[in-house]
């Protein structure tokens, strides 16, 4: 069997490869090994360790690295600190390859800690555009990578483009988009329970805008003036919000106490805020909600696929691909606002298969069992 | 004064910035930070330290990160440790621009802690194709970085294809060149004494072969063989052999190893052992060599612009871009062998000004006097 | 002047030396160098370097090294990272001694880089005793040390016993201590405002509780279920509450985590949360409360100087001297609230001065401006 | 079955606990974890995995954090690094307990991990003094300790005053005298070739000398001197001289280049050089060596149960307990030379058996087979 490490990093990390690592799971092929790490291993962001048991997987290593804070210079060193623990697990794992997800900076370390030990390297999302660190870091990963997963056939174009050889790059759309089904779509019986963190209990029959607001890494001083004016938008609207605290980025810290700080001063009773969700309970937030503001790259991705209306606002998620469900605005109170109301009319976009049609993770799972494993790339100019 | 920090990891890496650094801190606009590292802090790989005194360089800060060993997972845990170095380094020097030469497993530890520390960073050697893991490593620098220093017209070509920003791209060629001057060709009165370290003492004036064998990262278990391939070859020739040690990559240690073992145990009264030199010394002895052998990249940069002949062995310089001067051979005794005397018959060549035409140093720093530094950079495809 | 180095790690840790600092600051023979650490720098634990600019003291150098979560091996990663961090700092600043104080885990990465490096390290609060892991930590830091401020005569016979040389220890009490003054004792104008952290606004003027409850770091088993019992015994008080977040060590996630439940779910409408608190507030709140209640060593010392009535509940405490303002208790609801009960009938204690006498900032100036510091020390049996 | 962890962090480390392996090995009771650590790893300093496996023992897991170099910053970050190492060798293993040995600045990194994750400690070698850094860490290995195998009278009587609890300390002798036995006193047939590194073959029929200087890390300027008057005196003599080479502390660098430049420019026919050993070699060779001359503890302990003349030169072994067999001189070309011939005179002097009674390996395994593990050890006054 063929030993295939995959390294979670956080909740929505785990959300993007959970149908492939089902897959896997089941291959009479490959043997998984899951190596746990950074944000999903510290208690307030979720304990990922037990969504993992109950869709069956198992991990077969840890890696702590994340350090506390929240500025610039917390990344680059928790990005060593995770190549120094993720060698160890890889030593320990010997793992025949390594698939990562994403392009968040700790990504990096994956990638290091794999192509240093000459383990082949497989990367799922490169070729995607954006704006932010996030840019850079993708790029240079598929630099690093031995294999790559495309999500959409402008990615694969790109990556062609990048001057990856064309037998290394496989479109095979993202397994984030595997549950994107019709029985997630439809909101069960215990979801407003499952999904309650703290604030105002979600009434999912009254319309709800789901809310997300990540840090900007390369701004940080703009943080604090658009985590404000985020709030503010917010506060103006009477629907229900469900608010999503923001990823451990740089930048997360002032974006957590400006919730924090309003949550004590201003009137939020029609604010939920959610801890942890599962990939299901989030896709099935999305499908029900009115409207998504914010920057997260799931209303691109998920949104599309959905056809719910969504306001991309800032610049985080510049230059990528998206569907008609989409809108974009700068960080402007009354900007957005009225965004939001005009995508909120136009009701429910058709839905676009841009980024997988739902079978990425078998998909993965298919080439890597027939896949003989080279490390030698060349440059195809 | 815009704040330039430089890295350097080890000899070979200063010899490629030195008149850069020479050139900078004659600026009126320009401050130098150079932050010493890896093995140009161990004692055993030469004293850096004085090297730069005596050239009139300043150390501002050092990082230590290079681990003891010489196995593929000491690559990674050392970058690892790097990262965490380099940030307080970059913390306390608080830079405006990071310069950053080659492609070095190590040199991705001061693009990350500069990048994620939103530090503009500038490359020299992007665009260069290679074989071995520098490859990867490279490329991935590429995309990391903010401003690129091509060092030949196809690189800059290259990177261009690799998606960056025309006005991000400067053709300035190598300022490893600008030292492969007229005045270091002549081999000076202490010449001789000066770059003895152990073994036979040169007599530069009759005919010697320069000889490095560096470890290749990614196939470690060839290492072992190839080492002994190498010396059994230089066994063979009456001629005087100037040999270097192995670098500190993954695998050195096995090469280091054979090198004491045949020292001990076979007759190698003709091989100079050379433990550390001087940038100028190097041109030097290239110079007035008859033929170099090996898998240094100054064997095909320094030698082309002298026009000394070559033999590259193995596959650690496939696809780079060569001048006459280079032909190339697989690892096995007798056609090596064959190829120097090739080589040594067809006495010197015209030099050909592929890597820069000897002014770089000065080039950069005019660009970086009157650059604008952004690090919003994007794809451009 | 001698380069004094002092490393501080948390809010805590900076009001235990503030003292020395601030007579330090002024003296012609001495430079002081802070290095702020771990959480004082992380922004959810408050800015404590706006502290320090208030009290006039310059931070020279920061060392990174809290991992994020609140496991037994996030402590000792972190205590690792710390090394790598200080030997940085202490390389950068090279001082001529470096002072630390107290016992938590990283203090001894403190030790460890100073005495690695042969720099004369000073202790404060060596000789003391108490449970937890704590206990060992500062004796093992005794051993370490070059120097020792005991803070009690017992501590100083302790430190003796313990094989210290003589001439080595020096009987100064606590710079903690030195702000337990008539002067913070009253409550001044902004007194409440300043302290506001979350929840209820406490007025000052009548009866309120401080309490704190820290993680047992050897038995985090119990910390989830004492962290229960401890809010349960608050929520039958009728009095106000002032209640602290636990500090970072191990097993913190899990107390406030059930902080944060509580306080979804029960009615806390008389609690005060503190985020951040001078440590000359910290005085005055204690000294004006009718109660201390948990395991912080501050309702020791500073308590007995106050003679302000506390209940000490669990093991954490467990040896330490104490004078009469403390009864202990059980980690057991109904047992903690009669204690409590009983303590607050007692009113106020004649104050003792048992762990300093407000001057030991000065004393501790006045010895290290006159030592001539030496490392060569032995075990006296 | 109770797992027993025990980390080697080098070849002499190794000797000293392997009769302890050997015999837990066999135990019905026990299942052992061996973690390979530090210059263990490193190919230069021998392929210790290969003996392990010919003694029938298996390597569990591998922690690096060896730094090259050899100033005293690089102790420091070592030990950090290994506390980072060692952490995640104990998480994958999950250790009932863990044995350390000795007084080497990584054993603390050794301490921190097991006792900052709870693990209970047990430690062989404490009680002792001597001088230099280790005599510091060794207490401070003490005091994080929850179990002590004391080596001699004197130092469980020692461990008692450093209030240690009695009940937690067990007078066991050291395993490295084990192997102490006339087995090992007599010559092999293959022992010349075995030990063979570089130089002179030994030829063990006629006299020689064994020499050790290993680095003082307190006082690195006198290492350059030491080692110079060390090889200076060795010059003198007329036997045959067996030297080892340094081991990896803080100054061995400067000790290694000196061997290496005498090498080059003195004749040296009569030094054998030693690379590798096996501990009953080691045994072996002291057994039959007219004198013992540097600082190796090795010399006092195996050197006094055999009764062989030593010179212990330089305050690194001060205040050691010794035996008749040891003389002391300082660091001074006729002293020394003096001295040796003055011991050699003596020739052998009657066994003592201070250090043990060659069981102490079967009589920890005996303990550890019956104790119920506590690491809520108190300070006895």
């Amino acid at each position: 069997m063929k030993k295939i490490a995959v390294v979670i990093t956080n909740r929505a990390n785990y959300a993007r490869i959970k149908y492939f690592l089902v897959a896997a799971n089941k291959s009479k092929k490959l043997k998984l090994q899951i190596v746990l790490s950074g944000s999903s291993l510290v208690y307030k962001y979720g304990e990922l360790e037990k969504n993992l048991r109950k869709d069956n997987l198992k991990v077969s290593a840890k890696a702590f690295y994340l350090l506390d804070g929240g500025s610039e210079i917390i990344q680059a060193k928790s990005t060593g600190i995770g190549i120094i623990e993720l060698s160890s697990a890889f030593e320990k794992l010997k793992p025949d390859f390594v698939l990562t997800v994403g392009d968040r900076y700790e990504t990096l370390a994956t990638a290091i800690a794999a192509t240093y030990m000459n383990i082949p390297l497989g990367h799922i999302q490169g070729g995607e555009v954006s704006g932010n660190l996030d840019e850079n870091v993708r790029h240079a990963i598929t630099k690093l990578s031995h294999y790559h997963f495309a999500t959409t056939k402008k990615s694969k174009q790109r990556l062609i483009k990048l001057g990856e050889e064309k037998r290394r790059i496989f479109l095979t759309g993202c397994p984030s988009m595997d549950l994107v089904n019709s029985k997630h779509k439809r909101i069960h019986k215990n979801f407003e329970q499952e999904i309650y963190g703290t604030g105002n209990i979600l009434n999912s029959k009254k319309p709800y805008i789901v809310a997300i607001n990540h840090p900007l890494s390369t701004s940080t001083k703009e943080n604090a003036i658009n985590a404000k004016i985020f709030l503010e938008t917010l506060l103006l609207r009477s629907e229900q919000i469900v608010l999503f605290w923001p990823n451990a980025d740089a930048g997360n810290d002032i974006l957590a106490k400006t919730i924090r700080d309003y949550r004590e001063t201003r009137k939020m009773n029609n604010f939920s805020f959610i801890i942890n969700i599962s990939p299901e309970n989030y896709v099935t937030l999305l499908s029900n909600s009115i409207c998504l503001v914010g920057n997260s790259s799931s209303f691109i991705r998920e949104g599309s696929q959905l056809g719910i209306p969504a306001v991309i606002v800032g610049d985080r998620q510049n230059n990528r691909e998206i569907g008609n469900n989409v809108i974009r605005s700068r960080f402007e109170i009354s900007a957005i606002n009225k965004k939001i109301d005009l995508q909120i009319k136009k009701k429910n976009f058709k839905p676009q298969k841009i980024y997988g049609d739902g079978t990425s993770g078998k998909k993965i799972v298919k080439i890597l069992e027939n896949l003989q494993f080279d490390i030698n790339k060349v440059i195809t100019y």
